[in-house]
């Protein structure tokens, strides 16, 4: 069988980091795997294969067991999985409705979460801070080892140092919450936008699996985009690229909370359909419910927002030429509801050529995509290092 | 003196013209240089430099003479520039207004450029092309070899194989270009959209030089964008990322060629321009002029068109987050003549974070932009293989 060459650069312990994380963020992004299909993947032999897997085993990170389909030959192909419990992450997302908490293992699962319900102008950044510490506390009691901590805002995040330069939606502006975080953590916190969050996580285990040009459009109360372009995230000068919400799309429109008037949050976020369909409260969920049961008033409300989610989305399409729109957050909901009319205004929209070959498609992990997103943003220090981190800190397992 | 490393993966003669690629790059991109300067920029020892520089010469391609200004050490420095007239790229520019014919030069020197001026209705694909491979010919008769030929097209052009897939100003739709002009010429032609090119060159060697994020936004009738993202220029799935002339940025707007209705176009295109003036005429300068010299009428339409310019602007800034902003082609002038209109819409519409830091500019290239990276994108073959194109054509010199 022929191998991949593999091209090393660095030596000693340099090349082992660089195949052990080889090896985990196989097991990471497809789940358990053979030997042989690790060395296929990776491209190592199979004794590097065997070491790593066995160094990791010794750490604990991993485990091997028989697989329950044995090979043709006869011989027992033993499946390498990581070891369940043993690293795990912390991820946190900050809405306007509420602080979510959750416990993220390698392989992209969310093993525990917690959400907090923000009560009536709750959005205090040292109160956030704080809750999340006291959870990861709980969680830091438990077996396994904290390797990484990352926060998801829905607001505008520097890419530099994570400070959240404007949150409106939160009443935040220039918040350093990563800093106030990692005084309640110990650990250092990464903290990114969202709909960027998203979009990485859709993009590794979702919807955008397999697309290299894809715009995320994620909104609640506020909208905003990730967008991959050749697989990579854009960033602009500072990181605030992909604030699609602020589009101009009515300039005879409603005033914006960003001083703005008639962008794109103001006729598609949740404020604007609990307004078309006479509520008070916002909440999307409920308006597309009572849509779904008959009730006039909410199928319009839901109709005419969709039409204002196609023909935004067609300036995406036309300004991106994406292979995919992705729809997440509360507008996966609207999405969902309305699919028939986005679509319709998109094709009346969009350019024909670009058009043509656009897929629309809600997020496919739920309400999680930012979470995970997290996930993986506080997975990428184990991942880069897994030995490291795994023998580092085996002695804190009991 | 410390050079920097120098890594090859390649044996032979892919060495050497990878190293004469760099040199050739260098002086494309800077000037005339000195042997010293070349092997300082270039990460090339002097003896590689200098047989380089011996082998371009021979072919004709470069020259060398001594510095009119002597190094301090009292040796004369040796100055490599192109040899003028040798080598050549045709550089073509399709507009609804023109059909642009230049040659261009490496170092990005227009040396010839010959503007024919479309008569009414007269945007005959095949016409089109008989006019480039005359005025070819002409020149191909002269000094120097033809290295390559591009042509810049007011239209949506498909990536992997130049098809004009619309270009609704010149009434095109699925014209093979590159085929027709192919046949003309008898050298491949590379086709691409006009503010794609006019971005390359900008970044090049105009208002964009230095920045990686940038939003090149030209027009006339029609509007396009190039946008550079990390040093790269956007293309989406086939090529026709940045049609932000087809943001919807009004939906009770003016119906748009496109088939859409409100886009930007309809705003800030040269069309919009005259009616507002109130002429039958559509040209942007007259109506700039007649502004600047007093008439009530331009001055109101200048200003109302330089504020849809800046609220469209604000929109991109949003999405994109750039440095830099740069208006080419008839927005040039526009954004020149209603400057301070643009810059307080796009205070009023952008977000402060993003907006704070974005320069605008008008393009340094003048009306050429396009035109110059149609030469970019037609030297590439002679820039990526300098010697091989020079040595194998040689003979073809008087």
């Amino acid at each position: 069988v022929a191998r991949l060459p593999v091209v090393v650069t660095r030596t000693g312990s340099g090349v082992r980091t660089a195949n052990a994380s080889r090896l985990v963020r196989e097991l990471h992004t497809a789940g358990p795997l053979t030997r042989s299909e690790l060395a296929a993947r990776s491209g190592l032999n199979r004794s590097t294969v065997g070491g790593i897997v066995w160094e990791l085993a010794a750490a604990g990170v991993v485990v091997e067991s028989a697989s329950a389909a044995p090979s043709g030959s006869g011989r027992p192909s033993h499946v390498v999985a990581f070891a369940e419990g043993r690293v795990w992450a912390l991820a946190a997302e900050l809405s306007p409705a509420a602080v979510t908490v959750a416990r993220v293992e390698p392989g992209g699962h969310i093993v525990a979460k917690v959400r907090d319900e923000r009560r009536r102008g709750g959005t205090d950044p040292a109160a956030d801070a704080e809750l999340i510490g006291r959870l990861s506390a709980e969680w830091g009691g438990e077996l396994g080892t904290m390797v990484g901590a990352a926060v998801a805002v829905h607001g505008i995040v520097r890419r530099a140092d994570g400070l959240v330069r404007l949150a409106p939606n939160l009443g935040w502006r220039d918040v350093a919450f990563g800093e106030l975080l990692h005084a309640a953590l110990g650990v250092e916190v990464r903290v990114a936008n969202e709909a960027d969050l998203g979009a990485l996580a859709e993009h590794a285990r979702g919807a955008a699996l397999g697309a290299d040009e894809v715009v995320y459009v994620s909104g609640d109360t506020g909208v905003g985009a990730g967008v991959l372009a050749g697989g990579r995230l854009l960033g602009g000068r500072s990181g605030y690229a992909g604030e699609v919400g602020h589009m101009v799309v009515d300039p005879g429109g409603r005033r914006c909370h960003c001083g703005g008037r008639g962008c794109w949050e103001t006729e598609i976020g949740a404020s604007a359909l609990a307004r078309r369909a006479g509520r008070r409260r916002v909440g999307v969920a409920a308006v597309v419910a009572a849509a779904r049961a008959g009730d006039r008033t909410a199928i319009e409300a839901v109709g005419e927002t969709g039409r204002w989610l196609g023909r935004g989305a067609a300036s995406l399409v036309n300004v991106f030429d994406p292979e995919l729109v992705v729809f997440g957050g509360a507008l996966r909901e609207l999405f969902v509801a309305a699919e028939a009319t986005v679509r319709a205004e998109l094709r009346r929209s969009a350019l024909a050529a670009s058009a043509a070959d656009t897929e629309l498609r809600p997020a496919a992990l739920g309400g999680d995509s930012a979470l995970l997103g997290a996930g993986e943003l506080a997975l990428e220090e184990f991942l880069a290092d897994p030995a490291g981190v795994g023998a580092g800190s085996a002695q804190t397992v009991p």
